[in-house]
């Protein structure tokens, strides 16, 4: 184990540069060792080798080490930014129609969602995003507009796109979600014609963004709710607070109780081989691999977050 | 919302006294709402309208208010201590017998453990506290004076005992966990007798300490490892960190993503009523009221630990 | 106990209209205990007085009793129909998609479906019906013809019809099967469009007959594969036997062994309030009560079934 | 397909000895493919070379082929004398402890145990057979001794002897039985001392008897309750039935659907590699072959029923 510097060391004091350069070199024996994901040819393409780290501090300053200007298709790390616009529209009454606890079970399992009346267990499973696409898609007039518009702001980058081309080939194999929202729509728990939450929730999925975007974005979740670029408050602190709690218990799928006990950030990952996490009161940071490892996180991704973690000391606990 | 201090606060500018004060007053209205354990006839016996709440901070302080010097049964907030305690003997290689994710089902659920041949979901449910427990009964000629020890060392309390009428009594009316037991041993996951297995656990689930002990005895938790009282390194900081991310993700059985999203500091709770925090390179906090929630955790010492991370803004997140 | 006849009885010396007479006042007091299936408009509007009986022999006698010529939803009774022809149309293929074992759990479970890679428990639960259907629609130009003339041959009465304002009500409340055919899809399990599926499903599962006609139309499956109007040779003897068997385990949802146990018949009911049993190289026998018990099935109907085989010792037992 | 002898042969016709003859050279290419039972040691040791097929008549002949007379072990099978003498001690009330209904798992499983509040889902399952010995501990003086008069008279055979290896062998590998005694006991469906419920358990599963000796054993089953040997009505007529009702839903572990489906005959069977049959009102039979499949019963076993019911025709379908 590395001594991580002392609780008394400042932020300022540490070597970010240097510590994104070491973790990319040591990564790169294991960048080869996960698997792309398949399931849809639009993500089965991206090589492997592709590793971007970025680390935005709340003072505005973005330290990246490697593509972290590549745009990848950042697919469950959307859910965060749907759940902070659902939460917006129709506040704690989202909590009736979805849990805030961890599933136990693999991320599109349809056995709790049926032993618990079509409620999901929370909001980062595919159930409860799509539970949260179906307010986003009943609240707003053009929801992927509006999805478009807060994205972009978050990040400071008008570019961001869905990208059609995986929206479509996420829709065509998508009958898994399709047979999700169909089911809880026969417990009620689902407003708007089927088709919509699935377009809604498939183009926040299919989100080309980079690393230095997603950090960036992040930034409002490690900083009591406040975005630094906009300077708005996107969400009040307590919400905030309570976004970072459902990230560390729920944000890396099946992994999340290992996540925590290794890395010790709030994070949401995606099977694009993304992943952020959240340094409260300090910074945000992300990371992309596209190799994954048995529960979908990023591979590399995960080591390479564990990595920072065990240079700095900066965890949670 | 509360307008919790920003994040500059000092925490020497706490009044802690007084915030302890309020959350005493505010809390009487809840005492009588929860439901004390009655599976066994010791712990049925206790009065709804005890509290108490003790604040350890890491410079020595301890603020204390209400009953915060009543001993009462610890009951599963002695998973901690076993925990630290077995690591010690077995290292990293408790991991290939107990995981490290959320159970997603009640306590002492069969079900998981069934799928999963044998291997507990993680530390703190039941099963994997009897994995725990019986790393202890092998590796110590006496585990139970070995676990006296540990916990009059952490709480600096030579006092403390284990309860034999409340052991006797989990014993009598244990069925489940025998059958836990022997589940496991049919997995190969179980290495001495089973009545040793049990009788090590039960003897720590019944140890009875006071809210003062409790939230001393954890102040190595929050402090990288050593504790306070005794100059001793317990755990390394690495391993310290690891086990609140353990208590965050399942410290408090089915309800550990509601109770990280409300109070959002590492726990761990017990059917005799008690709850101590963490709060990482600041204090280890209890609380104990008897009547508890639907999950089995204190339903006034929830709202209490709620209403300090609302006025104090402490919390990982 | 009644004292049913001996063995040695033969089928000829039975009085059954007396019998159905018998029993017809002895389900009077039941008819009003069970409840109405109400998850359609068109079904929750059929009054619980209603009560009807049929028994029809190889030797082409048929006897009834009260409501048997009224014509009512047969609802999952169809789906022996389906089966029959499916496996007229792709034979023993049909068992690498469909298994033959009771499910243990209600009849719409995804639970079992996920954890079993999408193949149904066996062809009467919802999922394996669709499954046929899958068939059926993939197999005849016009699938829906294609049934009404099986049926109406089986029953020699060529004005059963599909009733389209239940059939129409059915998929506009059918989201759990619509989740079934879309879940097992993403297993490759399904070949067709998923709304073709659910149009040939809701087809047949809205046929209405009456009890004569479903006895009769039964006949086949207690003459080894021949039906006794049609002389045609509808399956093999071997395929009837298994159908029976099939019937015998999996035909009555949840009850399956608790209807073996009080009745003894091969069976398949629906929860438009019929079943119709087999008794194997004798006759077949189908009663009509809209109440149905807490498992889907007819009340009045499964007492009248279980009274018919106590009075004349005819079960397979 | 053979074709079986129309529905109007007389049983009087058949000629079983070369029946069964053929059946014998047809099975030996079979033999080897199963795997004998190791979980205990004893039953390890059976060489899977081993065959045995016997046909007892009501007429009071008994056919046999092979090793028909070589005791071995009938373990499960033994459930069923069990659950006749249950029943005669206390009736129907066993089925407020005891399901009748087909449990779509594995046979030891606790899963539906822990769903349903203790209650297993049928006699013949593990946690189903505990409670009816349950029943046995507590109604005899000496349990044990009772059900070896049982099965002696049933028998026709006073050596019949429980073997002390055998049982020994199955109480030191027997925790997964232990923790189902236990955990039902939390759920207060065990009224005897855990180890006097699995003394009496294991002594009858570990009973030794040959494949004439089964066949006899079961005839009261055939016959309307009334045992042909010592004329003894050892239960009625309906409880007969019942018994068969149940053998056929819940008599072959997991694969019960399609042991009715292909062979079509009540029959329970046993991991020491028996499986006897029940044809109502014509004969029991009963085979034996060490070597199971995958879901635990006789591979050859199977195979040699299904062959006996296409050759004769003879089955309940």
């Amino acid at each position: 184990m590395d001594t991580p510097p002392t609780n008394d060391s400042k932020v300022e004091e540490y070597d970010f540069p240097a510590i994104l350069e070491q973790i990319h070199e040591e990564v790169q024996e294991h960048l080869d060792k996960g698997e792309v994901a398949d399931y849809i040819p639009a993500l089965a393409e991206v090589p492997k080798s592709k590793f971007g780290m970025a680390l935005a501090m709340l003072d505005g300053d973005v330290y990246t080490v490697g593509d972290a200007e590549d745009y990848f298709s950042i697919q469950s790390i959307s859910k965060v930014y749907s759940l902070t616009m659902a939460l917006d529209c129709i506040g704690a009454d989202l909590w009736k129609r979805c849990g805030r606890e961890p599933s136990g079970n693999s991320f599109n399992s349809l056995v709790q969602l049926e032993h618990e009346n079509g409620i999901p267990r929370n909001p980062f499973i595919n159930a409860g995003a799509l539970v949260v696409a179906d307010v986003l898609a009943k609240h707003f007039d053009d929801p992927k507009q509006a999805m478009l518009d807060f994205v972009r702001a978050r990040a400071g980058d008008d570019s961001i796109e869905s990208d059609p081309e995986v929206k479509k080939s996420e829709a065509e194999h998508g009958h898994r979600n399709a047979a999700l929202v169909h089911f809880m729509r026969s417990f009620d728990n689902i407003d708007s014609a089927v088709e919509d939450v699935l377009d809604v929730y498939y183009h926040h999925c299919s989100l080309r963004m980079h690393c230095a975007d997603l950090a960036r974005s992040f930034l409002y979740l490690a900083n009591r709710g406040q975005c630094r670029h906009s300077d708005c408050q996107v969400i009040n602190p307590e919400r905030a607070k309570r976004i970072n709690a459902l990230m560390l218990t729920c944000g890396t799928y099946d992994a999340a109780g290992d996540f925590a006990f290794h890395v010790g950030l709030p994070a949401k990952s995606g099977v694009g081989g993304g992943i952020v996490g959240v340094i409260p009161h300090v910074a945000a940071i992300s990371v992309w691999s596209p190799g994954l490892d048995s529960k979908g996180n990023s591979l590399a991704g995960g080591i390479a977050l564990d990595r920072f973690t065990q240079l700095t000391g900066l965890s949670v606990f």
